[in-house]
């Protein structure tokens, strides 16, 4: 039997799901569990989207613009302008999904053995494209005593390497919810120029900040040729299932390679982008109810974390996750623990163990990554869930 | 200003692409262009895939199971059924198109400098995913005067290396049309237990199959841990756009390992799933009036290219492409005078070059793809278009 390859073996299985089983085992035994470990909204996609393709009346599913339809593309700029991000429709390309528009710009920007730095804890899945593209992830530590701020730059320089190629961030951030200020943007500026690197800039919860405003890498002057924005309406829209996202920049070159590969896979879904292209016509105000919404549950969620003995959470900026250390010996062990030993009141909670966003071994084992797209009443819940465990929890550190 | 990759650079155009900018000057200038390039049909979508998109009434478009849908992959089970195939709806990942169960494939089976080998002409776009996935296509020639049949094993025994791990191939075939017998497919299985080799086939075109029937490698007995079958709605319902394939093996390793790609990704199309599970619902006989018209479609090109002087196509058993040799100096000049220099009646028509099928400088130059997807009568035209042209054509090579 022909045997897999070293990639196939190398490629991390998600660290958010693979508590699923557990979940599923807790469920059959009658117990309801609070879905904090996935960034799956619960927020209702907007009715217009969904109507617009309900509404549609082709006849053949064609094949769209490898790069998307124009008309998206010229929505898009008409969105992105609200943001003071001025590009052409020629300078995006819209993607399956986030996670294509980060492929793109891992193949499209670096080779085998290339490098690229991120602060960690990070988005997990950001490893299994790197193996995907063969290239290297290098994290710089981020700590949550400083609320996972932007690390010093003498710590990103003390990485580079003559392979480095890329600095990636997502901002505001998942898994820390972190958002970046104007003045820790200038400093990556800064290292891009003077080592001559690429920004991956992963803005998928643009829409969500709620302490401080979001500055985008796009609007970082000067750095034009080096950013690359890579974006989705998953988050946005509450729009997952849509599998749509934008590659975007101004750099022509990268731009090129990247519509080559864009080409290979001929485009991106069809029904998605007819939402999509309904989506930027929303009423301006659509994101203040949903803002307000997340902003509540954020306030309750960190609070009552704070509150738990042992436990600490600093307050996000922005996205909807919050990372917590609880006083635990091994974040695994416990996530798996409340799940299949343990419930209050017939409800447990599910999150996803901090050490699946750190590359570093070791880190993350006494953090957790808690996603707030439950409603208030289901977030007080899980919170009064997690509380009780920790009582009862074999490995509490704290007792 | 950071350099893109070697990788970027090495991506290859579209072949079937590149010569869009000339159609469309073609068509500012008022003649009409029959589009013979592009394996787009203009058979409608069934009305009962729209409508179950049309009709849902989900509010919230959330991630799919990374696998797909375990209703649509039940339904799978059941389509592949008919033809024999005997799966489970855990051997299915329900991919982004026939495009990522490519991909999928390539990655998990093999690691960078691993050699895949195809017989040529070959669908394009495998260059493409190789490049991205650093890996290696070796091809080995099939001729137009054999109507190109399976090469001789002798011809893949003197191309496998050390470095071998796996043979493609695209059943019926795209560019060519051929349709690959059960002595044929024979021939590929013993070359794969032999040398140990994994199989992908790329079976797009199962049901237009006009002279023989379809053996699919899902059915080589003996070969289960070898095969891999990468499929696509695309062309089988005429929904291209909906972007949904599907990734099967029997193979668990293979399996695994290609369910970390699909998890790093989060999953296929959601809207797409619904169509295509409606899909599986069509009446029996669905097939029977869409194969009987590229059934005449076929006959009325290959018939009417033989007709022209200097012109040989060998009559292709499948799929809805046919090559062509044209008395000509170079398909690609040809390809491009004809959209930029000429036209009969007001119109001319669109072609692929031969040469963007094979890997062997030089092979190609005398073809063209011709793709059958236009109805009867521009066919026809299309036709006419094509014996004018080569009358006038200054490379013509038999003048």
């Amino acid at each position: 039997m022909p045997t897999i390859s070293q990639r196939g073996e190398q490629m991390p299985p998600s660290p958010i799901r693979k508590l699923v089983p557990y979940a599923e085992a807790a469920k059959k035994k009658g117990t309801k569990v609070y879905h904090l470990n996935i960034g799956q909204p619960d927020i209702e996609t907007p009715k217009q989207m969904l109507d617009a393709v309900r509404h549609s009346d082709f006849k053949i599913l064609e094949y769209s613009h490898s790069a998307g339809n124009e008309s998206y593309r010229r929505k898009l700029v008409e969105y992105y302008n609200r943001f003071n991000i001025s590009v052409t429709h020629e300078q995006i390309i819209v993607t399956t999904g986030g996670s294509e528009a980060i492929v793109f710009g891992f193949m499209a920007c670096l080779d085998p053995g290339d490098e690229i730095i991120v602060p960690e804890p990070f988005y997990a899945n950001y490893n299994g494209f790197a193996i995907e593209a063969e290239v290297k992830i290098k994290t710089i530590t981020s700590s949550i005593d400083t609320g996972f701020a932007l690390p010093a730059m003498a710590d990103f320089e003390k990485a580079i390497t003559p392979k480095t190629k890329a600095l990636l961030i997502c901002n505001p951030n998942n898994p820390t919810g972190y958002l970046y200020s104007k003045e820790e943007m200038e400093v990556l500026k800064e290292l891009c120029l003077k080592y001559n690197l690429f920004l991956f800039s992963d803005e998928a919860y643009r829409e969500f900040c709620y302490s401080g405003t979001h500055f985008s890498a796009m609007n970082l002057e000067g750095l034009e040729e080096n950013v690359i924005l890579m974006d989705t309406i998953s988050k946005r829209y509450s729009a997952c299932g849509a599998r749509l996202g934008a590659f975007v920049t101004k750099n022509q070159a990268v731009l090129n390679a990247a519509m080559k590969l864009a080409q290979a896979r001929l485009s991106p879904p069809s029904f998605a982008q007819i939402a999509a292209e309904a989506a930027v016509d929303l009423p301006l105000d659509y994101f203040d109810s949903i803002k307000a919404e997340y902003q509540s549950r954020r306030d309750i969620l960190v609070q009552m974390l704070n509150e738990i003995p042992g436990v600490y959470s600093p307050n996000p900026g922005g996205a909807f996750y919050a990372m917590a250390k609880l006083p635990i010996d091994d974040a695994d062990k416990f996530c798996q623990w409340i799940l299949e030993s343990f419930s209050f009141e017939g409800q447990t909670v599910m999150m996803a163990p901090g050490t699946g966003f750190y590359a570093t071994p070791g880190l993350g084992k006494d953090e957790v990554r808690l996603a707030y797209v439950l409603n208030q009443d289901d977030i007080r819940h899980a919170m009064v869930c997690l509380a009780e465990a920790l009582k009862v929890y074999p490995g509490n550190t704290s007792k």
